[in-house]
């Protein structure tokens, strides 16, 4: 069995009881299309990544996870309330190969869809303390942590949109919008799922580096898929990074390190809708030339160890070999 | 001095320390622009009202208003945050004479704004957690309370959309929408300030239902002053809530109870941006012979009438003039 199949059991098998806790949180009240339009994404696929790093960080500090469950419920909603407005920002019309809530049920159903489930995070959060399952502090920090990574998502968010408007974006520049789109999540999850688990602070501490460290590697992976992935892998046409201009830490290398030609080449294509497949192919040609791919593959390989680093002060449990594994999952993504 | 004046002195001296507090939670960083267009809405004005009432509900509890000033400011963000989306929901260029976010940064920073206002909703709330002065129940009870407020304001921020293409809207729904859309949160801000007052839980509820009935009045004051006032007292043009076939209290009885000439009347204005002022003024003419300007006249009464009764609880003191002042005020604007 590949590291792949062997994760994605895994990931499998704890999503489907955090998919029937957010789909509790979801039961119809009027208006009705709210929480149809609320509970549709959770229908519409996703890896449930997050959630597997919130139970698997209060297993490793040896907490239980099924006191975490609604807490990575939480989380997997936060990320979903921000996927519903990212694609209004963006005006994506398709995610996961399905139509978008606003493509869908149009711009207001869709800000106010998000909005809720942005609420129904505090839902999921305090009922372990009302519940009586965790003290007041506990519960306090967790939904501090994820208030911090709800302001990082926000500022990552802008920044993203504001890249394509901005001339001289660095390989830096795009770090700290990872860090605030994914990274800030991830280090939530991680940090929570301690907390739950009744870790020191030194040890939330060290599983939230390992979760930033790891989303930065996890976005730079997906940016290399969009970079070199055929369409079936993508889900999308070859390309299609390049044709919506995004600022891809490959593109942002890249144009920092061009030749006149290479340069032009990769402009020819970046930004235009309907560029040419040829166009297409030159600038990838371009891309590899300049050794931008290369160069996102070794940045990735820093923050995949980097990020396992922090998890060596841990004992060698089940849950740190599934943490360690979903990192090798993360870096050994088709590419 | 009237009424008004007297109230509105009160409410100045209470706004500008909530907004001290406010603008302290958004001092800039990275991006600029989020945190510019995020201060820029508490800056355009806006009365204050829901930070006075989480104020004055503590003072009559007994509480120390001082303690409840950060909720007062949460709760006064979370308006500003529904603000914002309503605005692009509503696709509103224009916001208390100046233009909306969404019109002057565009739709994804006026987006990411809202959400960093929410996320600051939790920050101010759970601030007077981390500095010692007040207990984790307490605090957890408060978040709990706008959590529930901000459901209750998505419900009804999507009904409210859904009117325009619902043809049998009632008074009772229009009612259960102003309860979403605005009284959830007047509610939540008496009960947050008589929780953190230290109030027993029969003396929220009171706090609570005092505000919610409130809220129905303020919001049906509002519909009589659209149908009604002048363009100076009004800061839109006279007959806007015929043209943009707002849906209000008014307009919802007259449909019902119009004989097919009246009927035609209203139909002939409403949901018509361009109406020539001869066919509003005709509207406006069978709204009044209908008697739904009366309507929405005795229904104000009633709910400032069942709002004032949940005060009698209380001793005679001056937070408990201030809020009845309060009540006053609303139903007494010139209409």
């Amino acid at each position: 069995m590949t590291v792949k199949d062997s994760i994605s059991e895994k990931l499998v098998a704890s999503a489907s009881k955090v998919d029937d806790y957010i789909l509790s949180l979801l039961e119809d009240r009027k208006p009705k299309v709210l929480y149809e339009a609320s509970r549709y994404i959770f229908h519409a696929g996703g890896k449930r990544l997050r959630p597997y790093l919130v139970m698997k960080s209060c297993e490793l500090v040896g907490g239980n996870p099924s006191l975490a469950l609604p807490f990575a419920a939480g989380l997997e909603i936060l990320h979903n309330f921000t996927l519903i407005h990212d694609d209004i920002m963006d005006n994506d019309p398709i995610r996961r190969g399905a139509p978008t809530i606003h493509a869908k049920w149009g711009v207001p159903v869709a800000i106010a869809s998000g909005d809720l489930l942005f609420a129904k995070v505090s839902q999921a959060m305090y009922a372990a303390y009302f519940d009586g399952s965790l003290p007041g502090d506990k519960e306090l920090e967790s939904i501090q942590a994820v208030t911090d990574a709800t302001i990082s998502i926000c500022e990552g968010q802008v920044l993203d949109v504001s890249f394509p408007d901005t001339r001289d974006v660095s390989p830096e520049d795009y770090i700290i919008m990872v860090g605030g789109k994914t990274s800030a999540l991830f280090k939530a999850c991680a940090e929570i799922g301690a907390i739950v688990g009744g870790a020191n602070k030194v040890d939330v501490e060290r599983l939230g580096s390992f979760a930033w460290d790891a989303g930065i590697a996890f976005q730079i992976v997906d940016d290399i898929l969009g970079a070199t992935a055929d369409e079936e892998t993508l889900g999308k046409p070859v390309g299609s990074d390049l044709r919506e201009g995004k600022k891809t830490l490959i593109i942002v290398y890249a144009l920092k390190n061009a030749s006149p030609g290479e340069r032009k080449a990769i402009l020819n294509a970046l930004g235009d809708e309907n560029a040419d497949p040829r166009d297409i192919e030159a600038a990838n040609e371009a891309l590899v030339s300049i050794g931008a791919i290369d160069y996102a593959k070794r940045r990735a390989e820093e923050y995949v160890k980097s990020s396992k680093e922090n998890l060596e002060a841990f004992p060698d449990v089940q849950a740190r070999r599934d943490l360690l594994e979903l990192i090798d999952y993360f870096s050994s993504r088709d590419y």
